[in-house]
């Protein structure tokens, strides 16, 4: 194997602690607004919207999408279920960009900026840009290039999303790793001939998480966080 | 007029000395292979093809192409009219990358260091994705994103290079300000509702340079250097 020349990094719990950082900002909307509900019931039930919300989109059925819009619609939908309808529009939406504001996992920004001393870095994710963006302004995340399934037009795992963003940085699949803690993003890399690399994240469903609690896959590298990764890589 | 969020920048002449980079590079590649002729004019014939061949793509008369082929086809051409024949295929197509490698002007980083502190700074470049990444690599561009003609698919000074590119960040035109050395690149910024700042960068195309002395348009902004900028935007 090669060394590769960029990493592509899934960023929703593999960057982020999406949960924590979506569930503080629900319960403070709550506070704000006075509103009462299991708050992280919603924080997840959000998330279990979300890759049905994609399948519609990944399936054909649906126009390409992005994300802002899918949590959009799935936020208003859990609004509506809790009858909190007294909201204006502009509230709304900025609640919606909760996405736009997680906090990285402690090892994320030390292990991004010494992987980046060697590497090309990159997003890759499902997120569109504009909350890849001001999410690495809010946490500091140091990417060389913010790609996604937006500038794919694909949602991961299809294979177009890993494709094309190699292709953008004018590199060829097995020059570009991907990072993640999810078996099946991987796997879904593996078989277009990308290095992977597992990087675990046992809590990001919180304390019941079953899945992804250890590689399942031949991966390149399986590692507990970025900055065990940037040693693997001799950064 | 309101503060902006996001400042796009051009990056050919802008950001980056691409004449005195390209005519460096065009010079060690002739003394390697021993090569002669007028690197200087060689290097303005290339980039006199630049728009001439945009403009296949722009006018439709050609399906959407990234920069990268349209510099290797000039190039091609160009060798050819030399008699330069006897080159490999990877020989050219490392001289090709010689606009991945452009010299940024000595105030650009700096200058975008400051302005990155209080806004979102993004490319908005003709430059394809992989071209813009590689150069911020090699001179240390620090960008929040890299948008351009390949994101938005449409080369500037289309409408769709300048809505796209804001769109993509999640904001409207008139939050966007639009930083270049060229005043036709303003005029089509400014007509969409961008917010404008001319940097003046009287040598980019040599000592002989006439266009662009001074800015034509009445911009939001008019300086000499990107730490100018900083300082006029309160960085």
């Amino acid at each position: 194997m090669t060394e590769p020349k960029a990493l592509l990094f899934d960023v929703f719990g593999t960057v982020v602690d999406w949960r924590s950082s979506v569930i503080r900002q629900l319960e403070a909307f709550g506070a704000k607004h006075e509103l009462s509900t299991d708050w992280i019931a919603f924080a997840d039930a959000w998330r279990g919207l979300y890759q049905p919300s994609m399948e519609e989109v990944r399936s054909g059925r649906r126009p390409w999408t992005i994300l802002d819009v899918l949590h959009r619609e799935s936020l208003d939908s859990l609004l509506a279920q809790e009858g909190f309808t007294d909201l204006s529009e502009e509230v709304i939406a900025e609640l919606n960009k909760a996405w736009h504001r997680l906090d990285p996992w402690p090892d994320s920004v030390p292990g991004l900026t010494r992987l980046k001393s060697k590497f090309i870095i990159s997003s890759l994710s499902n997120g569109n840009t504009a909350l890849l963006v001001d999410m690495a302004k809010f946490g500091g995340l140091p990417w060389d290039a913010v790609l996604g399934a937006e500038t794919a037009r694909a949602y991961k795992p299809l294979p177009e999303a890993y494709l094309r963003s190699a292709e953008q940085l004018g590199l060829a699949p097995g020059d570009c790793m991907m990072v993640a803690a999810h078996n099946d993003d991987l796997a879904a890399a593996q078989a277009l001939g990308l290095q992977t690399a597992f990087v675990c994240r046992p809590t990001e469903y919180g304390p019941q998480q079953s899945k992804d609690q250890a590689p399942t896959g031949d991966w390149s590298h399986a590692v507990g966080s970025m900055t065990e990764l940037a040693e693997a890589l001799g950064c």
